[in-house]
């Protein structure tokens, strides 16, 4: 029992870092709309014991909610990561290789970059665009050095604004998130995941939409780092913590571009 | 960094004990079949930076693959747990109390009884009971004490067969699974939640199908503690390890009966 | 032969009367959006013999693009048409009765009512209701009797604005349709079925969302007459034919409260 | 009024060729399963007037139930029909060019060719071919010619199994159906579509499974043809006419590789 105690459970804290799913969240336009439908309900059916259940049916994507994306999410001219031709890893049972079961499940240190709080700011404004400066300066504010094969979570405090659909989607006024150079930035320290709070890890211009994704270029294609999108990170920043536990065990769905996750935080008590 | 570094994770092994969902994976006819469909591939449209991307609609249920039962996916008479009247609790969206979301990521130590090595064997066999006496006997195997507020995992190493799919499902040879002396005996441990590696969390006999759940009624509706189900727990009885700490921490489904789930065991390493 | 010659078809003209189908078409924010997704593509697999095939999942509802209302699709106070308790008649499995499955494929005369042509107008404004007189004048316009037994068409002109999704769907300038007194005209001449080009046989009130259906309450529940949506009734309308023969003939979704339908009209050619 | 009175709608039999549409029924298991969730009940939700109303998800695909197969469903060494490359025609919106909306709706005469009839059984044997010779036998029998331009319905009697799921499929004993020969005739008479009672147009041997479907190529590919599969034509061979007025008009979903269709036949009443 020993062994369990030393992990200091009971003066440790635990933070949920997804943001709950429900019909009608944030999401992205490019994909499924997320539905629960109830199917069977208490008293459908009643067993003779007088037992009965009720359960549901979920429409989802691996690309909505809190989720890990997939190195094999994204192509450039027709080109996935590692050189793979694209065309060649892709079927009707989804991605032959590159898929979300080859994320192994992370366990380990998040050094929390907090941009937000590095500006004086709860949020950082719609549309504005995170440069490796302010990496380099948020590392120094976290105290804790960003190291190769470890998770990044960067903080914009957009998770905030969860409850104002469009303010979140950022259709008209844009979303804050990092550029190309905050990127080669993360890929230069050879991190293995990167992690932020809106519904693409870019930063999006007012009234662009999404028009492209070098951020997700340079990470999935070139670089190899997983990307986790639409975090719950604000508990963390409140926390002032510099760095965390990272629990990060996407769903093992074969083949799938991405998946939800319920990612955790430990933290001191 | 001391604060990480504690957590001794470079002397730990992480084990995943949740299985690989895909289409055509083994589940209950009572759920809608799991699908995975890529929607969008690589090529289909590409923006004028040369970005494509994949991804895909994926249809579930809050009961398939590994998953964690809410408490109110179950009712007996017409009353869920803690005296609600079911049908007060339901609608269109989903349930209003006792679902899914209220169920906080558990991350804390989970004895294993290993009833499958208890007797001497990888897999008990299909249709075996387990007993109250067998869960005792397990303890002692464990070394370790089940404990109020926590977890534990039951191993019949039927995880093992999990490509076998009509063996898995039992639907013809039953399934092994804890009969209700064995639910009372966990409910009297006063544990949080409770972890199997078959379908439902149940003995279930030859030729008999899922006719009743009373493992279920016991221990979700009378003691209100959660279920995980379809466990891939092969691994972890391997090790031989009498307890792991266990984080469990399912998708946060509001209103949902249930929610897929991809729980971890660390062990020393 | 002589037998289907007599049916004139080499005089005649078919139209449709249905509006294509397709992801992002408009539809009501009550139902789950219509998506289509091819799911294997040619070359996915390609059997010994050379041969490949493509084919698609379909998410759809019984209520979206053209379709016709069930009678079970609506209740009041908790009653159904011919005082059923609604909650009596509905489980995991659909309706048990009222369902669609209940509508026999309709081939036979329809009276089409022009209101849009009455008041001279391509396409009645948003919002417009219309009223009892409004239908008794139209069917003197038609030159045909409102029979019982047989269906009526009403039209608007609406569907003409099919492909502006933000007009058709009206959520801020409204739709027109029949007022309650309209409902009651119908109800009186004991017709089987109706049929509307807009989303919901109503008149929708500039702002007002759909608040009421006191027109389904009359037709469904009160008069046992089904109704006939969002159907592509322009064609017919500019034909300036007062009847037509009408076939519709809805999918056979057993227990389901509505059904997409492809319905035709005949007339002169 | 004389004009819809001339369609002799008194005298005239209307007979539905769908079979129901319900959660289990009989599909090849290469589509996803059908399946139809009632989401909002009566009582969900009641607006201030007491009104409430019923709702349901339908998942399914263009080749569930009765069905319409469009030209680019099946494709032969990367080609499909009129020569076009398979691989140029598909994206994630389906299919740019011979998708079911191509379709016309058809109103006209089908000849009834009843093979079952032609050798003296309600139902043709599991596994029996269908040749051209049976064809130009029944066409003699059914005392219409086999015209370009129209449509034929080939009788097995197969219809009347649709209550055994396992019979119906054939996966064991294998289903009746047209040869490579008999499509070949059916090519050579230039027709617009044919029908057939069975889920896939094809004969089907004694547990080989859906292994090739020469018959598909020959049609679709190579002449053009569309192919209406499951239809419920027995009520129609009890009749023993040979020929009827066939209504055929699949819902119009752009892009799609088939779709669902309530094809009715009019006979002599």
């Amino acid at each position: 029992m020993a062994y369990i105690d030393g992990y200091r459970l009971a003066s440790s804290r635990v933070l949920d870092l997804a943001q709950p799913m429900r019909t009608g969240m944030p999401q992205s336009a490019n994909h499924p709309p997320f539905r629960v439908i109830l199917e069977r309900r208490h008293g459908d059916y009643v067993r003779g014991d007088g037992g009965s259940a009720a359960d549901e049916v979920i429409v989802t994507s691996g690309h909505i909610g809190t989720h890990v994306d997939a190195l094999g999410h994204v192509s450039h001219n027709g080109v996935a990561h590692g050189g793979v031709a694209a065309s060649a890893i892709q079927g009707y049972r989804g991605l032959s290789s590159l898929g979300i079961e080859n994320f192994t499940p992370y366990l380990g240190r998040a050094v929390v970059l907090d941009v937000a709080r590095l500006h004086g700011v709860d949020v950082l404004p719609a549309g504005y665009e995170i440069t490796a400066d302010d990496l380099s300066r948020a590392e120094a504010l976290a105290g804790s050095d960003v190291r190769s094969g470890e998770a990044v979570l960067i903080g914009t405090g957009w998770s905030r604004l969860w409850d104002q659909y469009d303010v979140f989607t950022g259709l008209r006024a844009g979303v804050p998130g990092p550029g190309p150079d905050a990127a080669y930035w993360l890929a230069s320290r050879r991190v293995r995941v990167v992690g932020g709070e809106s519904l693409a890890f870019e930063r999006i211009g007012p009234g662009l939409g999404e028009t492209t994704y070098p951020v997700h270029r340079i990470l999935l294609v070139e670089a190899g780092i997983n990307i986790v999108e639409t975090m719950r990170l604000h508990e963390l920043l409140d926390s002032g913590c510099g760095e965390c536990l990272l629990i990060l065990a996407p769903l093992p769905i074969v083949g799938a571009t991405g998946a939800p996750v319920r990612p955790l935080a430990v933290i001191p008590g």
